[in-house]
């Protein structure tokens, strides 16, 4: 292993950032709009909570900006992939696809419904699944019996594939799409990190049966936390904003549930920021390129590491961007870590990958040593849309 | 059945209640207090999401306020109901005791643990679980084997008993406490109702092992949408958070989950408006109590129904006044919420009995005839803090 020159990292990198009193959030969130007249209107009506204009409204915007029939706002992402997976079909016991380099969310939403993560291996070009890899090992490793793919090793169903587009940046849909249709699997786009993000002019989250967005404090926009669940279905749309709001059946006063529902409602008081960030996404998208733009450059002849930039398929939202050390080590990434941080720059590691966490170190997987690879070689520094204004 | 006097019902009503333009709201919120300038400084220093000063804050008020050791904020009060169970050590297939007049939170969350609801009967003094009767169903039904309390029947444990304080009214709480200690079953209170409700002087919610709250925008105190869970044992409270927050272990980097967790934490946005609720609740509850007050002069006289009470034991927070019927009949019932909701009083029954939803008919239960009962009798009356401003 060579150590980096870390000198020249942290030269490159005083060019981008602003030295601040505070520390320098990896994604801090940005209220420049109509965030303060739509929170007060929502006070001073006094609707605050689950029912209100701005949850219609931000679902309605959401829908029309995603390219979607219906998005669903919910609470956050993580209760809008678990109930993304419940309306593609996933049972208790059967294996769902997910790649390991993802946030723990992917997966705890599968032991939700009593499923079982299947880990999957990332490509370097997109840090999201490989799906060539994968047609691969499913073609070895499973058999379709009455249109279901099953895994013949562990004799579970293989209901679903959750491909998640890390830190923003699209996977290859198109040939992720064609797998899913010719193993009879459900495509499930984990969108969290990537609204804005559009692969071949496509939305990502409007090509799988049902996606997952997310609006933490950390996230492209914020409602504070919240999240959306998008379908080109109508009628899959219809029965998320069912099983979200506790599967009430209406009527004048009866309290009739139909069926075991959720309390996933996102408030409104909530949506009306949701409402006031998505007015601004043209200009964080805008500030947020020229950021990666200028990291991309201030890192050009810097030796030892890359910026990683969008595949050709795709546009990206660069929600986080990827410092890319050529080679894989521990070492130089903590390094690397330690260094930015002692300045008060926000940089992070990825995921540690889910086959290691304690809970699922014993669920299927396939060979990982791309994303383990990986695992060593990305450093996310701090992508704020602020950092990006001077820029643009 | 004879017909109620519903003209003399409407009567008293009209000296107790506006007539509006829009609908009079069964339970409407009221900002009147810093809540403004609490979630403006969320707004003008970005911290909105699930880290930030006002859940900090909201989580030691609580605790102060309840009188328990700790408070952990949640999402809403079905996610505190989820967590308490877990917490409680109510695992798949124990059955777990309800009572079948309770919101389908209370058992949507046990489905969650693939736990089993097994209900109860309630009393009409309290409309909350009756100790006597259930004391007499467990001697008959249960048996004791290695200090746990199986059903006799199914072979299941029955783990937990999860009493609602209904409309804000305690149960009879030593009671209870002293029958989970016989049969060896844990108690969680379901006080989502109650927030300022004592019972023998001591807040409902700190009495069971662990205790859920909610403040959704319908409840006395509204964060948008949000809830607690109360406990007076400081490791079952780092647990709690532990488990709402992703099960994530500290690490200035790394991801380290430690077990399957949860995103249930409130934003810091929604506690910066439960912090400034908090400090209104004196207020809150002098104005719900002399709102009680009217409406009990003003139906005293009146044939046929009364106003429902607090029992001895018990201060309630009145958070929805109960017109009881003297004889059950869906029939007069239902007229009276037709003839309430004309006016634009939005009136409402009590929930559908558990045991009558579709999910959960097959469900174990014993005779049910007082929630029956109660169930054709209750109508819930307008019950808004500013409704009692006048009369303080």
């Amino acid at each position: 292993m060579k150590h980096l020159n870390f000198d020249l990292i942290l030269s490159a990198l005083e060019r981008v950032l602003p030295v601040r009193k505070e520390p320098l959030g990896l994604h801090e969130p940005s209220f420049q709009g109509n965030e303060w007249q739509y929170v007060k209107e929502c006070l001073d009506t006094g609707w605050v909570s689950s029912v209100g204009k701005y949850v219609d409204r931000f679902e309605a915007e959401l829908a029309e900006y995603a390219g979607v029939k219906k998005a669903i706002a919910t609470v956050n992402g993580t209760a809008a992939l678990h109930i993304c997976l419940k309306l593609a079909g996933v049972e208790a016991q059967d294996e769902v696809l997910v790649p390991t380099l993802t946030f723990v969310a992917t997966c705890n939403a599968l032991s939700y419904c009593n499923a079982i993560p299947h880990f999957v291996d990332s490509d370097e070009t997109t840090l999201g699944v490989d799906p060539v890899k994968l047609r691969k090992y499913l073609e070895e490793k499973t058999e379709i019996k009455a249109g279901k793919c099953f895994n013949r090793e562990t004799g579970n169903r293989i209901s679903a594939l959750v491909p998640m587009h890390a830190f923003g940046h699209p996977v290859d849909l198109d040939a992720i799409l064609k797998l899913c249709q010719d193993f009879h699997i459900e495509l499930i786009e984990d969108a969290a990190e990537s609204l804005g993000s559009y692969y071949k002019g496509k939305h990502t989250g409007s090509i799988g049966r049902v996606s997952a967005l997310s609006f933490n404090g950390n996230k492209i926009i914020t409602t504070g936390g919240g999240g959306a669940i998008l379908t080109q279905d109508e009628s899959l749309g219809k029965l998320a904003k069912h099983l979200t709001t506790t599967a009430k059946t209406p009527h004048r006063w009866e309290f009739n549930h139909d069926q075991v529902g959720y309390n996933y409602r996102l408030p409104n008081i909530n949506a009306a920021l949701g409402c006031a960030q998505l007015e601004q996404m043209d200009r964080f998208l805008k500030t947020k390129r020229a950021l990666t733009e200028k990291y991309k450059m201030m890192f050009q002849d810097v030796p030892g590491v890359r910026l990683f930039t969008e595949p050709k398929f795709a546009e990206s939202n660069y929600w986080l961007n990827v410092l890319l050390l050529d080679e894989p080590s521990f070492e130089n990434r903590d390094r690397l870590l330690e260094l930015t941080q002692a300045r008060g720059w926000l940089t992070r590691p990825a995921w540690k990958l889910m086959h290691h966490l304690p809970m699922f170190q014993t669920c299927p997987k396939m060979d990982l040593k791309q994303a383990e690879n990986l695992e060593k070689r990305i450093v996310n520094l701090p992508s704020s849309t602020f950092l990006g204004a001077n820029y643009v």
